[in-house]
């Protein structure tokens, strides 16, 4: 493999940059070109490919965001996309891919590979952490910590006016964000897509922490709940309590895209950016490196957009144990 | 005077932990003994009254919110109430108050005094800055800061798109933390209550912007704006220029109120603590403790309540120029 | 077991207060009596015992420190300190114990316990990571990350100025801290006590990088690295290059060991303190729980005494490449 | 005036980059053509002279350091180096110059306009706070936050181990950042050049505050005190203490110059900025754009270097008080 190309696709997370890095120096250490593509599929496609160097990822690793943007493709799921975008690709002597994205960018990778023959290695670059095939994805505990944050920072008003927040955290499919951010921001109650909360307990939790004199409450919502929005629980919920619980809500929305990624985010990143490019040297096709019990390890895209990852039953009853 | 009380009214903001702190010793340090009253009027109503000690605001200079907890009191601005709460601090020895809080704290201490002749020297405390007799309020720049890194985390995000972003912060009266979080977040339009951005000029800057290839935008919204709240506005610009710009929003709501104050609001906070002391040591009465042009002065509560205090048009004038 | 104490000893770290709540409310939801010593074990000695309640621990979980103060014993390692403190425990009716702490608190409690049978369950509490038994240690990421933050700060005016900074983070048997937040903050060079850099290759790498015109390069150092402190270090290279490379030092100290734990902390802090209650309830006694490879387990104190746990080998390796 | 140059020189401060944004684009608003200058007068003396597009300050008002580069050039104080720099501004046909540093590089400025009649008009970029004709420098209220977060991370330590923290912060000739983290971070005792603090008063501070059961102290130590640098400071106070007090010693050190800045800071650049295009415009020159009272003025390069900015005798008076 002499010459190899990386682009970052679907919704930005931090620590994209720390995997682009990773890439172009990972590659350059081993001898191979590297070359950048513009907005994912739609830079492949209107051929905005050009050579990275080493010096062109300096002072990148605690950016967020994506340095070579990002984006998602409608041209790239019809045969003339995939067309131009294999000529753009061949016109540059790109030999193999490194995907940065989530499942929409694998499968977009998986049709394209069965066409055209170009392997791709995928790294998990979203927020959500709803990829199997690894235990975190780039991206994800930076989202927690600004969700963290964002939550301490509403635990203070909270007390001040002895008041209930429901907060939304993203999450459309997944609960981690809500899970991990609820644990740490010591919530009351965490409502996930994985299990169902009926909003007669979230009531009767509520109620019997301020018989016991609590002065404050924090419900953690997973946008993707089946009981709807924040907003939405929020109001069912105070048509049940009336006006004795004074209730709030907030929605993070999209700063938990955003911001400087965390050092676990850089690392993870970096890890895997490296094991892409030596997952392509390997031969390693339409696969994406993760890491499983802290040993890297490549799982093919069909497994990582199939298989479900579960969320972890011990942090939903610690939720329950740690706000009594 | 003997012995005073201090409460916090209103909505809390970051700061109003590092005053009290400033009325408490420097009463103590005055040989004056203080005590604290929890939930503003309220606690005043139902006797929450309890004697303050110098180790009782250890630790509390950098937390947000406030330890004495705050509310809006009904009860207050009927005259049963303000009938028990005098009896309360004739109960308590107490002979004059600090208040810090907003207008209608301040409004009430005016009533309050007129009945009973109980001496109040205020702090305004308030995220928004709408009140006149100071240059800034105790927790203006940490909100300003807060929604600033919600921008920051914001435009990462953005940039990775190509993305217009409708940011909506608070001030519903006032643009204070729209027009310095714009500013500083480097945003393309502000909007806020005191001027009128007509939305053919948003649609027309937005556009000219985007012809001169800037690849995403920042519209900062006061929540007060006469066109609307951020959705709002956002939807109504989205019927003009249709699909071809990526228009999204986010509110950033509570986030805003707290977390640990700034290096300036502990400061401002700080001295304008032991300025209320000091000026009800020396007679001072329905006033609120204010800095003007670095100076400390005291600004009658009725000249706070009905005196406006523009925004400086120089900066409308910057985010024009910055943002071309 | 009806009735346990928990207590924080030796260094302080980020995240020992999530863990001393998740203690009291795993134990008060299993039904157990639970008090709190004060710094460790002199706490233990002086009877400085309290019963802790579910509402002495709220609002805690995002505090640095410790609220139960810690303190290395040097009564403890007398006998007549540990009479003292078994009498003080027996006084209480304490039945178990939890020891949030490192290695020096574990030893203590082996001790303890092979004088009077008392069963402790210990927690990792220490920044540096240098625990067998556990993959990560509370307070680690915390550390990490505050480490990071200063390198970033420094990042920006290094490349401002051209010059070379010698960072020192702590760590005095152990490269965790180093390795970590410099492979996250971009570093050139990371130089830790678990393999030699020899001062040579430190200059030729230096050159190297500034022959291929890096403006900037950053030289993280544990301070238990074998070459010496930072500013030693940054002496003998300045000696070796003259005055060609512009070099500065900075020693990060103790911020490392404060601040807001992030959300990896809190939530690995509260998993360990209930697993701590729950490991006292099976009978476990004298044994750290941990988490390795995701699964929680118990390693026997003198295990996590005398077995080293390595630094990974890719870890090193990365620093290399990712600064080419 | 046609076309001007702008550039950063002496020690770097956050901010700096806001207000070359601000001096670029409102050239570029003026109808005025605007070049960049890499690393102050070593730039000028080697013409790495470049022009700037609105495009080439885009996202770099959150960033902390300087894109264009700081150095101080020895150079520049030859008559020869003065000649280079100005043929190569001839060149380029610059008439006009925008300086963000300090006194140094005012200096260089007065010196260069009276051989070559270059008008220039500075910003006050640097950390420290010590220059007369303004209220604020660029970078201050960045280095004093970052100072305060420092403190804050150390008295949570401070606290757990009952310890006494001497925490040296900037400031060679003014004791600006000193007494401002120092209020803002509840300090005992602050040590400015200033004034004179006895090292028998901080004994006795010490004594009194833990004989009235403080459990931790911080005390903040300006590098420029006229005591010797905190680690000096603390020795002495050793002897004299004895083992009965556990003191350690932190220097911040370089973080304080990096960092993302502050609302303030951005704001304050962009204004001057600004201020200093439309400065030279209107033909002002060898003044320095400042804010005093909140009022925009200029003062001649002559004063801002000869006159001293007093140290406001209430924040000094605020230390005592707020800390009993």
């Amino acid at each position: 493999m002499k010459k190899i190309a990386v682009f970052t696709s679907g919704g930005d997370a931090p620590g994209m940059n720390a995997c682009i890095r990773a890439v172009v120096r990972g590659a350059i250490y081993h001898g191979i070109e590297v070359y950048g593509i513009r907005r994912g599929y739609n830079g492949m496609i209107s051929g905005d490919i050009f050579e990275m160097t080493s010096q062109s990822v300096s002072n990148i690793v605690q950016r967020g965001g994506t340095v070579l943007k990002s984006a998602r493709s409608k041209e790239f799921m019809t045969p003339e996309g995939r067309k131009k975008a294999y000529e753009n690709l061949m016109a540059n002597g790109i030999e193999g891919l490194v995907a940065i994205g989530g499942n929409g960018t694998f499968t977009g990778a998986e049709v394209f590979y069965n066409e055209y023959q170009i392997p791709t290695v995928g790294c998990p670059g979203t927020i959500d952490n709803d990829l199997y095939g690894t235990d975190y994805t780039i991206g994800f505990d930076t989202a927690v910590n600004t969700s963290l944050e964002a939550i301490d920072k509403i635990r203070d008003t909270a007390d001040s006016h002895d008041r209930i927040f429901f907060i939304e955290v993203m999450g459309r499919d997944s609960g981690y964000i809500a899970i991990q951010s609820g644990i740490g921001g010591g919530a009351e109650i965490v409502m996930v897509p994985e299990t169902h909360t009926p909003l007669k307990k979230v009531v009767s939790t509520l109620k019997e922490g301020w018989t016991r004199s609590k002065s404050s409450s924090i419900v953690v919502v997973a946008e993707g709940d089946e009981e709807g929005h924040a907003a939405e629980i929020a109001e069912k919920i105070k048509e049940q309590v009336g006006d004795k619980l004074d209730i709030r809500v907030t929605t993070l929305g999209h700063i938990q895209r955003g911001g400087s990624p965390t050092a676990y985010d850089r690392i993870l990143a970096s890890r895997m950016g490296l094991a892409a490019v030596e997952g392509l040297m390997k031969g390693h096709k339409n696969v994406m490196a993760g890491i499983v019990n802290n040993e890297l390890l490549f799982t093919p895209f069909i497994d990582t957009i199939k298989k479900q990852k579960p969320i972890h039953d011990d942090l939903l009853r610690m939720v329950h144990i740690l706000s009594i």
